[in-house]
């Protein structure tokens, strides 16, 4: 099913006032949702919906929750999400970072209580917009197993970075897994084998059949395992979020989300450099143009083929799988998120791809 | 040679002493090399002391500057380095960090014209000392190919995370390329190839010669990649430091250092959480104790292997190879730094090990 992004924004934000969401709170998850689908990235995308749904009947997510912001000194904002949608508690963070760091040049924000926050990038960029450096760190389901153990201990802990530059900015999001379950799952569907280093099965044992995959493998060996740790407890320890095998509620349809986010917004302007935009972008350019590897067709930056799928499907729609687009249709008919939404809510889908 | 880590200080601060270096910033530097000899980080040790000392007899390390320091915003500190040593900008600027982030909760040190930082582990271990969560990053000369390109653009641009927790913090220290400079060219003197994945040779083609490696790959592919791309770029925007292949100074003595460095300290008990050393503490054990797969000795936590090689040396000595340890007794003995200096200048050594 190929739809505009326009038209999914529609029946998101629909769906969503259907089940008590305010206007504005419907609009913001919607975006999230489609952002991710124009991106390519649908594990994040219209696929979530019904897993959504069925969490705001269970009372998991209160769609029209106002998140409670304190500013615990000048430059660090505590926000309890109250349960509400991720990307109103985290767009709200980063607005009101972005605001602060202009009079004080950082500022950091640290989200409880508040769901899946959805792709990261939207969120940095809304920071780069405004000439800030910022990064996004969030925890999620213990996916992940440890560099040489046998059991997944880690979530897929996503890290984002955007960084000002010309014509757009250099937007980081990646998972610290080697891949996302999501992809897995597509493998599983699809019959196809997963190549070694993806995953190990529920003996601890490295796999190739994804139907069997217990434990992502962390991306980059010991180092990748190491950045994923440290992530996992800096969110834990600035948001008093759960930790390990402890956090839940990011995939399912049955357990509050008990994971934590982090937004960190940084004013260049506010350092003798100033803004450095020029520079960075001379030099991206030049890192665009570094001769390729054979097999390679480009060396790219951090968010050029965001930017590029997103332009894509921007002209010429988004292509919705039609097991995605059924059941979304059903919600928007009022039939209850049923079984499916269960079914899913046990699957684990794809945080960070 | 086995030397004990007292009398390995003396000699460097000595050394730097003899070379114009006030006795506190001797210290400090001395301190640093022993640290990383300590930890067995050769690379960042005493071996560095010959170059060190032609930088100084160059003026391109002035051992006497006091770092000039200026906060822009109430959390936003900006540090002259006046070409003096790395760690005595790097560790003043954390330790005015730590110090205003109990006011504040959160600072951020932009530091530019200091020289190398050495191991980076040690600046946010003095933060998480104090039950700071840290972050330090800092850029290097382009020794590493960006993903899928032939040439080298980026630096090694190591990343150190600290979080509190007992008995130590975890402390993430890792560089963004595969493998470190230091660690191809020891594979080059005892003539055995490297593996498949670590480097590029001059015309961009994968190769197991280390006398032939001219890029070094970066860690875990894209995401590895699009990482130390992103530090590059941030920290050139705060800093207002050079890009790339413009970056020089840390490794030769030819150049003044142009490289920058970010440090970032938040406050966990300005959070609702408070310190949640305690909650760390058990998962990173229960993470240390997941089951290991075949080949696997331990499951280790970031910092870990540091703390025991550390410990190890300090009952037992730190072994320096013997043209190290030669060359530092020249030095000691009022020789010129002379050839062996030039030499190692011209052949990058290992940033970020």
């Amino acid at each position: 099913m190929m739809i505009t992004a326009e038209a999914e924004h529609e029946l998101i934000a629909g769906v969503l006032s259907a089940h008590g969401a305010p206007r504005p709170a419907a609009d913001t998850q919607a975006r999230w949702l489609v952002e991710a689908d124009l991106r390519g990235v649908g594990s994040h995308g219209l696929q979530r919906l019904p897993v959504l749904v069925k969490r705001i009947e269970r009372g998991l997510v209160v769609p029209g929750a106002n998140p409670a912001v304190s500013w615990r000194t000048g430059s660090v904002l505590a926000v309890d999400g109250l349960r509400g949608f991720g990307p109103v508690a985290g767009l709200r963070a980063v607005e009101l970072c972005v605001d602060r760091a202009r009079r004080t040049g950082l500022a950091l924000a640290a989200v409880g209580n508040a769901n899946h926050l959805g792709i990261l990038a939207p969120y940095v960029e809304a920071a780069a917009d405004h000439g800030m450096v910022a990064l996004a760190i969030t925890t999620s389901e213990a996916l992940v197993h440890p560099f040489g153990g046998r059991v997944a201990m880690i979530g897929t802990n996503p890290l984002a970075i955007a960084v000002p530059a010309r014509p757009g900015p250099l937007v980081l999001d990646m998972a610290t897994g080697e891949v996302s379950m999501g992809r897995i799952l597509r493998h599983a569907r699809s019959g196809q084998p997963i190549p070694p280093g993806w995953a190990l099965d529920a003996d601890g044992e490295p796999t190739t059949d994804p139907a069997a995959a217990a434990a992502i493998s962390p991306f980059g060996g010991a180092k990748g395992s190491g950045l994923g740790l440290a992530l996992e407890v800096l969110v834990a320890t600035l948001t008093a979020s759960a930790l390990g095998r402890d956090v839940h509620g990011t995939l399912d349809a049955d357990d509050a989300c008990n994971k934590g986010d982090v937004f960190l917004v940084a004013d260049p302007s506010t350092l003798p450099g100033g803004s450095r935009a020029g520079a960075v972008s001379a030099y991206l350019d030049a890192v665009r143009a570094t001769p390729v590897q054979a097999g390679a067709d480009a060396v790219r930056v951090p968010g050029d083929r965001a930017r590029a799928e997103r332009a894509r499907r921007q002209r010429g729609g988004v292509e919705i799988p039609d097991q995605v687009w059924h059941e979304a249709l059903e919600l928007a008919r009022g039939q209850p998120a049923a079984s499916e939404a269960g079914s899913r809510g046990a699957t684990p889908s794809a945080p960070g791809a």
